[in-house]
């Protein structure tokens, strides 16, 4: 055991508790109150063990589960964005990267690679692992709105539309999902849980 | 894709959000507030890709990482159940049994017997993956306690002695990081974070 190595290992930890006061816009089931990005990366890692048979060719559910672990990391710094605040999300990928290099940049050398390698093909999603792990950070939202009676979407006006282009992408990464995905949507419009037609943008 | 199979799997990850409401004694390194379980369960999932080259031969990572994001789910029906309560912890086994049956029960069958095998192991502590789980799960109060200047040891007044029983089995899940936890628990002692003594049991 290198003490400095340990040092450097255990400072992250304490360093990332930060995580669970970050909080997301999406509500608890029970609309209780917002989610932090903590619990949330939790969530979606657990969804990562239980719905891994429905991961294109190509994944590596060990690589995805440590990617959804720490892919909200870069939060602690640059903040949560909401998905459907444009403004917001023109200035997120700098902030973010800025973060990356700080949080990351506590461990060692070696480790510091390979969790910022994870992040980078997180964000990059171009690969199998990388497209699945976002697929489930789609979908957990879309569950917890409807839980909510539309939670998020309600209280900003977010309509069928801006859902459909923000879950596209789960049709590249859990195909076998997206008929589920298609049809939660649709029941959540026919609730009026969501609206039908063209939505405001935020921010 | 199997409809009743995927509606299964949903209402298990609809129901695992109820873990983001069950409080620990544990509070968050600021000391802003208690720490849940499933924010918990996420910090160290972090940990064990972290710390895995301090885990002992025959360590399976991924399983030891899944059995970590689902340690604490029967929580959600028995509760957190605080590891110095003497009495809390003689109902303790029982509930938690009777839990783990509902829970697991709302999955399809070959995935209950996954994740119950999984939590057995964990509850069992007789593999190296299992006493590699184990030791970040003690760890993780511990730097809490530290940053938190004695945190819950100090509002249940807690005792070195104590404490030391509840780590020991660091000691064998993953012995690199034993001399690490003796320090930490010499430094609270000396900085007056914790009790020398023996303290009163709690419950």
């Amino acid at each position: 055991m290198q003490i400095n190595r340990l040092t450097q290992q255990i400072q992250f930890i304490i360093e990332i508790d930060k995580l669970k006061q970050i909080l997301r816009q999406t509500l608890l089931t029970d609309g209780s109150r917002q989610e932090n990005s903590a619990e949330h990366s939790w969530h979606i890692a657990v969804m990562a063990v239980v719905l891994a048979e429905y991961a294109p060719a190509g994944t590596d559910i060990l690589r995805a589960i440590k990617m959804l672990l720490i892919h909200d990391l870069v939060e602690i710094d640059a903040g949560d964005t909401f998905c459907y605040d444009v403004q917001g999300n023109l200035s997120k990928a700098e902030k973010e990267a800025e973060a990356a290099r700080r949080l990351f940049g506590l461990l060692p050398v070696d480790q510091e690679r390979e969790l910022r390698s994870l992040w980078e093909e997180f964000e990059l999603q171009q690969t199998p692992t990388a497209h699945f792990a976002a697929a489930l950070d789609r979908i957990q939202p879309l569950l917890h709105n409807q839980q909510t009676q539309g939670g998020t979407w309600r209280i900003h006006g977010i309509s069928r539309e801006q859902v459909m282009r923000r879950v596209a992408l789960v049709e590249v990464g859990a195909p076998e999902l997206w008929p589920f995905v298609e049809q939660l949507i649709d029941d959540c419009v026919a609730a009026g849980y969501l609206q039908a037609g063209f939505g405001l943008e935020v921010g």
